[in-house]
């Protein structure tokens, strides 16, 4: 078996303990007889395996007791319909528009109410974290909408914005479990698992409980964030396996220092990147340092022939998906929890060379 | 490894060979140095795996060009409102109330339109399936929505109901796969995947492409069907790694003789159980015999004390998960594609041992 170092956006690698681990015990989960995918998710033995994810994701993002965790599906997309289904309930909502997904939520929102985007880093190219101040935030907006990290444009919020007394919402997909966040400042932060968590197909919502309760009359029941909180999760059957693998994702993540420990190496891993990337000639970065995202590294050369050179090299040489987004080209390395400091040396290795090559 | 005999509604057993595959290329697919869980949804190793697993779908469903498959999550609960939302055009559509997810599929549409119920088999605890004539459904409902399996109540439609030339819309959760379907007699069938197709967290939609494009303006972008088929099924992230094993599954079904083989299999199998029951003095099926099902075989003893006595050495035995639901109480043995004739006699063989020794 030969692995490769995959860069890819998300769904994107994951440790390779826990892959071994989902190999072994496919099918036979601890003497059940049974695989973790066929299990009745009403089973006492399936019971604790959610619950157990549940305590080791609420240990290891230290949320309060006042929140409720959600494991659900539909990924981030779902939520942007979701959270102002929910939460609109006099029927503002402030946006701040710091990338695609930012701009896809706030459209979404328009469609169950009077949705504000207060503020936006369009104007060059999402390459940067507009700056929030509570006087921008609407007096009777019901909630403040940000993408935390922008996984296309690799920007993220250099700290949690300060909308006031107001309710803060954070769509956290691409960096979710990266470093330690202060989940009191939010009332509601949701991510697709695909990115630092689990395979595609589970949705994490944190959510402060007196927010419940507020949803319009037509939201779909499986949209409700109160119907599900009271059903922990299994109104109907939930994304079972994934929710398994995300367990074992986080026993990884805790037994490796939690995400104090994760912070340290996501910041000495994005630091080999981005002083490399700074020092050399034929690189360049496209996100303004002071809103550098740790998770998705952007870089050009400026020269779209060069960039799809590089790109097809790196890829022979075991160096995979390092391919900026359709809409904005270039590259982007993702570089999650999972991805090995080795990778990132991997990749400056490969980098230093082609650029000895393509002077 | 000792795998057991598992009898769950859902999730359900899935093919051993199919498991085995799923461990054997778990950290690495086919050489391509990564597991199907970390591979980019948009790269070209995932996209053989999606269009070759809708290709087999396509072949062993029969399904016409002009019918659409799409590969979604949050399960028949989140097509319980999907359907209103895109197929309520002009406001009415007619319910059959045959169980309880057709219950709550007829509660949630209320929320969109004028929702009535034609005809339900409450009065006698939804043991059998109402009878449906083309002058029951109203002239200008836009749909007739029916669950085609009933797995809590253990009752299938002995045959396509007749509505005239009116849209039928059929939630097949629980019998997809298991038989040959006429695709072309139902303009909308859906199914979450997890009891025969797959592990939970993918949702299969078929839809006749002339019924796209009437949706609701608050739809929700990911409940919009007109948007996922656009997208082939990507306009988000989809559940990467449930699509791949159903993609398995439906290589297994067809190497094994395709559906008409599977109606075969499982019409063998539910005989073997319902033969024995209907001869035995202890045990009686609850489903009037015309509509019985062939994938939920519910009964009783008539004594909750030993339907529970029964449960537990069952288990024992190493048949599992025989329970009934919760609301119905006495036993229920969801048979599916994957469960081998070997454990349906092993069953019936306990069953007979058990009415011996509780004579």
């Amino acid at each position: 078996m030969s692995r490769i170092y995959n860069f890819s956006a998300g769904p994107s690698m994951l440790p390779l303990e826990v892959l071994e681990q989902c190999a072994a015990e496919m099918t036979d989960y601890k003497g059940s007889g049974m695989s973790v995918m066929e299990m009745s998710h009403r089973s006492p033995v399936y019971d604790a395996i959610i619950k157990e994810t549940e305590a080791d994701f609420r240990k290891l993002m230290n949320i309060p007791d006042n929140y409720k965790v959600l494991f659900l599906q539909g990924g981030a997309s779902t939520q942007f319909a979701a959270v102002p289904l929910n939460l609109m309930k006099t029927g503002k909502a402030d946006y701040v528009v710091s990338g695609q997904f930012s701009k896809k939520a706030f459209k979404e929102a328009q469609k169950y109410g009077d949705a504000k985007c207060i503020a936006s880093s369009e104007d060059r190219t999402f390459a940067y974290i507009p700056e929030i101040t509570p006087d921008m935030v609407r007096e009777d907006a019901d909630y403040v909408h940000v993408c935390y990290n922008n996984t296309i444009f690799g920007t993220k919020y250099p700290e949690v914005p300060n909308v006031g007394d107001k309710v803060l919402v954070a769509d956290m997909s691409s960096c979710i479990t990266s470093e330690p966040v202060d989940v009191t400042k939010f009332g509601c932060i949701y991510a697709g698992a695909q990115k630092n968590m689990a395979p595609a197909g589970l949705t994490v919502v944190i959510i402060r409980e007196d927010l419940l309760g507020t949803e319009k009359e037509f939201t779909p029941v499986m949209l409700n964030y109160k119907e599900m909180a009271e059903n922990d999760s299994m109104y109907n059957t939930p994304p079972c396996y994934a929710i398994y693998v995300a367990g074992l994702v986080y026993k990884w993540a805790l037994k490796n220092g939690g995400l104090e420990a994760m912070k340290k190496r996501n910041e000495e891993k994005a630091a080999i990147l981005y002083d490399y990337i700074d020092s050399s000639k034929l690189f360049k970065a496209t996100a303004d340092k002071k809103c550098r995202s740790m998770m998705n590294v952007c870089f050009v050369t400026g020269d779209a022939d060069l960039d799809k050179k590089f790109c097809k090299e790196a890829e022979a040489a075991g160096l995979s998906n390092l391919k900026g987004h359709r809409s904005v080209g270039g590259m982007r390395a993702s570089i999650y929890n999972a991805m090995p400091k080795e990778g990132v040396e991997a990749l400056v290795a490969f980098m230093k060379k082609f650029e000895a090559e393509n002077a």
